[in-house]
């Protein structure tokens, strides 16, 4: 059996000996290099720009304006196209703006034909502003004076969720408790970075090479950003160095696209700088949330209501999906207790916040996961028996859209942790502990609840193509991208198990090509695994019906003797039988004279399933309470995710979100002056990215149930370890110093001010 | 109606605005270069070989001699694989030789980080040879004191047809006939040279990049040549500039494959310059042929034989399947008269010969339509009645075969051109002048059949795959290989005729990718037109009934009540009523929450049937006596292909192959000196290509039928027209001077020398 296995990636030995290229491995002959005059001010207009002194620099072949680029804007989010014209993402986007609405913002544009001349003659545009008063948070963009950063005022959207009467329901609990939450801006921070270059192919046709989560959807924004017909754009997509949801936003593929257009097809490469990425790609959304909550004395949760202020910064991209997302991600953890929830997005002056990582799931998680826990404190109870009281059981349906939950391994979770952790003894160690040790150690536990997709918000659609090679592999063309994640082994995993060939046998065509590849939108919402399995499970039984019927044929055995195994056909009943292998299934039909064809199948499946998967995060910490500096004991994430198709690529998910969450959870921001609204650390030596000498040991169990709408009974696992790390260390501080904090990060500075305003410190 | 229309190219604009890349427009980083170290002596062994030298200068990253190859030999003839061993390729090839077999065999091969510094230390390469008798002529190859080229000796195969007592009929008739009949040593001059690049994509997978005809045997002789299983190889063919059969063989892939597996992954140019493609890749073979024929009086053919001897030269590639296939092609021309044939295929110490455009069917037709003049002149007929009396016609049987011929219009084509070239008055000039005229005319007529693919004799198979894209326009990608030829616009035209969706709509994917792209062994045999429209026409039904099934889905409109017309769906009783557009359905198939998936449909099929196509060749030509100048006043091909798919495309066809015809016929040769092998004129100013400047009007006419057996009534096209305009212009210089000369081709020299023997010229 191939699903279940810890199996190898597909991938790796082409990783470790560098013959897997990315973008910026592949060049063309006469490539030209773009880089951008952004400007040094968070807001203004620009009142005058001269480039002719760059246009005279030797190697410069163009430079562009936003006088010179398309009057029509364009959105960016990476979501599937919707039909209906109220569900689309905001067109907000120009290629390069004259109103710039945060620092490092695109005026204009210099190609040439090297990166060095490109960025000496980028320094020679003389740019001069007139200065708009710069609003980095939320309260004061909504002002009544605020300068409208987008003609339409600052607030993006707002919306609300209504389930079950929450208010009458926490108004008749025995304990209302409230707080108030903030979570940072944070930047993804992946190894490889935004890089894409782009080239005509023939006079009407664009083709773009990127490291994107998104081909597909970059494809169809490109040619609303540059008034195409789609199909005239054509997005490639090689190996991916990581993602987490910044790429999961169209970037900088519109502008190298403009950029070949203007320039007769000449191929252009548009590759950011690391300080780049962090002020003019993608960040992590900052949450402002008031939380309340009602519950019983027995910890019983009546009822919660989240209201939320979401910092989007300049630009829409995915806006309010996040805030929106982050409450249905959450709404199946405590399905029996009524939610309310609202939220306000909220344009600044910050750079745009985007896609990450659990896509708004960890802030509202850290808001409700924190709160839970100080009432339990509250009303002095175990806050894994208030979790293990409240959480998700099968059967239960989600209060907000009513589904039912099928699978539901939390409890088991929450229980298998509780002994894996030995979270009784640790407590009763804490709590015994001296009230004035100078470290100062707590246990905390968090849980969590997230999606496997986007249904029924987006369209959940994904395709999947097999191939019979003459020798008895198969080749598996699929629509989901790899960026990382181990997605293509999964892949081989599901379609071997399906089809009865080897593992070893299935290779999978990594490069998506959207004017090939079967359409699917990409990787993000962890629904890869989820969507792409009933496309490749259905692919991989019309091809295993393919190859039992032409072995039927050439064999003159009924094909209902005959089945697939270890990738040979065997008699079905007395499966030690060997009747030929699948090369030689695959030869005669490739080769025989007058019978057989090519064994392929294809497949395009729209999934409307979509099962919440849960985890949780137990932590045992110590703090130095006058050094103020934190020391992870030992963390352990729990996860049901249902079927776990590969335990080594799943662990690593789970390090990988657990690193990050600690990541969010104690060293990460950005430092973004309140007054100009520039960015402080714009880099990875002041930009504190938690790295292996930084983390503690991650340790992840995992709880197998059978999701049973699932193709291969698996739920999502990308984005879920990152959402739980946060809040279980909050909590476990709390426990240890009976300071509750609740704005991340947990810094030693943000540990000083606040152990100095509880008395534990003295000034 | 998009079939019948003279459309323009689907590639016009990118091959005009330079947008279409080839093999060398591409790169990548690090890219090494290869030179060969060739022999300049045509047969011999080595002796000893010191690389030292080369090895050590600057920029040199590896040498390799025939010491370092895989031992075992391979095929290069660009056949698909057959499943039955006797029917398979010779393999006779390594990838280096210590046994040279020809001017310019490959003794080792340096690689370095420019072409330079290759060629440069290639020069410094010592070798020493043991030097072997020289064989240039099969005779002398056959002798029993040959050395022998290869170890099975030097006759690599012999075959023979009888069809019908050709002796017996032949005996009985009232004319016996016979002549004997050579042709040259010609090379293909395919404006893109032999290039091709490999690298690896992980420790077990080989991609080349290359100019071929044929993507998926190069796949598979690669991974012959190095010993992999064929899906370890992957071959993507760009644009093509130009085959004409020498890309129908495996040339430089194998060892390009090789040097990047030696070297790490690195990718490995392997370019040839002009002389390299002349020596060392693949030429027409040379055939001497002994004909004879019986006619009776009335001009009725009752038998003909030929036995034909083959020079195959240094090593097998095509070789015997080349004299096997003229006979198979030819056979269809007379099909009431007998048939014998046979045919030795022999090596010598020439550069080896392979498949070029006619495929053994210029040099059989040449030798039967010479003596089918001679046969006339001596009965004191018209030629052209003569012809017409026993050409193919409607329900005839191939005599070889038993295949019934559904379509046949050579009559048509021979009265059409009667008409249209005004063939009895100019015959009657000509029969008119003066016999001792210093410039005299002559009219020439020949006739030829060709086959529509290699069934029987090899597998035919093609796949074809659609993609309808949200804008309603479709991709078409296809396994069959547009190599200048025309075939992706033909292939367009299907795919939008059967479609019901207009021309512009359809896209072409040109590029052939073996690990994505549906098997089809490539462009030869001019199969791509007839064997790729089933698969097409199929597939297009297909995902027509998907798009009218979504449609009526979501219009409510019974499935039978609707049809496509010109992109738009309508009301099947009442085509004007416009229900919807393809877009419009592609976007809801897409997009649709919960119906519909992205409409894909592709097909794997293999063809049974093997129609002829026929066509012949009127010349009007004066012969300046003195000066030996041959001046052409009118030359006309009119061909039977079945129903012309596009008229320009076919007239654009027609002009080539008429074009090579009379290169064939009056300018072209490589000279080899018979004693030493040494290629005297491989170059394009030594070797006499003819230019525009050589050529006349070049006219052509069309006979429609309709090909019942295919797709789309149309049959081969590709190859015919180079066929009948040698032994045309042969027949025609017969009739002006009264010399029969039987040796192409007939230059000034030939004539001065045949003049001077007729007494014309006296010396």
């Amino acid at each position: 059996m191939s699903l279940g296995s810890p199996l190898r990636r597909v991938d790796a030995e082409a990783k470790v000996t560098g013959q897997a290229r990315y973008t910026d491995d592949m060049m063309m002959p006469g490539m030209l290099h773009a880089c951008y005059v952004r400007s040094r001010i968070a807001h203004g207009n620009v009142t005058a720009i001269d480039t002719r002194e760059a246009e005279s620099m030797p190697g410069v072949e163009a430079v562009f304006t936003f006088h010179d680029v398309p009057s029509a804007p364009f959105p960016t989010a990476g979501h599937a196209w919707s039909l209906e014209p109220g569900k689309r993402d905001i067109a907000d986007r120009h290629l390069l703006t004259g109103h710039v609405r945060h620092f490092g913002d695109g005026v204009a544009i210099v190609v040439a034909r090297d990166l060095l001349s490109a960025e000496r003659a980028a320094e020679r545009v003389q740019v001069s502003y007139e200065a708009l008063p710069v609003i980095t948070r939320p309260l004061a963009a909504l002002a009544d004076n605020a300068p409208a950063i987008h003609p339409g005022g600052n607030l993006l959207r707002h919306s609300e969720i209504d389930a079950g009467e929450p208010d009458a329901r926490m108004a008749a609990a025995d304990l209302q408790l409230e707080g108030h939450y903030e979570t940072p801006v944070v930047q993804h921070c992946h190894m490889e970075g935004v890089t894409c270059y782009a080239y005509m192919e023939q006079p009407d046709h664009i083709v773009i090479v990127s490291s994107t989560q998104i081909p597909q959807i970059v494809r169809r924004t490109v040619a609303q950003a540059l008034g195409l017909p789609w199909s005239h754009v054509r997005v490639i997509k090689p190996y991916v160095g990581g993602g987490f949801g910044n790429k999961q936003d169209v970037l900088e593929e519109p502008m190298a696209a403009f950029l070949t257009q203007r320039l007769g097809g000449k191929p252009v490469k548009v590759s950011l700088s690391r300080e780049e990425c962090f002020v003019a790609t993608r960040t992590r959304h900052a949450f402002s949330i008031d939380a309340r909550l009602g519950m019983r004395r027995d910890g019983q949760l009546e009822g919660y209501r989240l209201t939320v202020l979401s910092n989007t910064g300049a630009y829409a991209s995915h806006g309010h999906s996040i805030a929106a997302a982050g409450a249905n991600k959450i709404s199946y953890l405590y399905p029996r207790s009524a939610f309310g929830y609202c939220a306000d997005t909220v344009y600044t002056n910050l750079p745009a916040a985007g896609a990450m990582r659990g896509y708004g799931a960890p802030q509202v998680d850290f808001a409700l996961e924190c709160l839970m826990d100080d009432a339990a404190a509250r009303l002095d109870l175990d806050p894994l028996e208030v979790r293990l009281r409240n959480v998700a059981r099968q059967g239960d349906r989600n209060p907000v859209n009513g589904k039912t939950i099928y699978s539901a391994g939390l409890t088991e979770c929450l229980e298998k942790g509780r002994r894996l952790f030995e979270w009784d003894q640790r407590r009763a160690e804490c709590l015994a502990q001296p009230a004035d040790a100078p470290v100062r150690r707590g246990v905390g536990v968090a849980c969590f609840s997230y999606g496997s997709n986007t249904y029924p918000v987006g369209v959940e659609i994904a395709g999947a193509r097999l191939l019979l090679n003459q020798d008895g592999t198969v080749n598996l063309q699929i629509g989901a991208t790899e960026i990382g994640q181990g997605s293509d082994t999964v892949f081989a995993q599901m379609a071997s198990e399906t089809l009865g060939i080897p593992f070893k046998q299935i290779r999978v065509i990594s490069t998506q090509d959207t004017d090939i590849t079967a359409f699917d939108p990409g990787a993000f919402a962890s629904r890869q695994s989820y969507v792409a399995a009933p496309a490749i499970r259905r692919a991989a039984e019309i091809m295993r019906q393919k190859i039992l019927a032409h072995a039927a044929l050439i064999s003159h055995q009924p094909e209902w003797g005959l089945t697939l195994c270890d990738g040979n056909v065997v008699m079905a009943m007395q499966p030690d039988q060997v009747l030929m292998s699948v090369a030689d299934v695959a030869m005669q039909a490739y080769y025989h004279q007058e019978i057989g064809a090519q064994i392929l199948a294809e497949v395009s499946h729209k999934t409307t399933t979509n099962p919440p998967a849960f985890g949780c995060t137990f932590v045992d910490l110590s703090i130095d309470i006058a050094l103020c500096q934190v020391t992870i004991n030992r963390i352990l994430n729990l996860h049901d995710s249902g079927r776990i198709l590969n335990p080594q690529l799943a662990e690593g998910q789970v390090h990988g979100g657990m690193g990050m969450g600690i990541g969010w959870a104690l060293f990460e921001e950005m430092i973004i002056d309140e007054k100009s609204g520039v960015v402080r650390n714009p880099n990875l030596l002041d930009y504190k990215f938690p790295t292996c000498v930084d983390l503690p040991d991650l340790e992840c169990a995992f709880v197998e149930t059978v999701e049973p709408q699932s193709a291969y009974g698996h739920k999502a696992l990308g984005e879920p370890p990152i959402i739980s790390p946060g809040p279980a260390i909050r909590n476990a501080i709390r426990m240890a110093t009976g300071v509750a904090i609740n704005a991340l990060p947990i810094t030693p500075k943000t540990l000083y001010r606040e152990f100095v305003q509880a008395g534990l410190i003295r000034e």
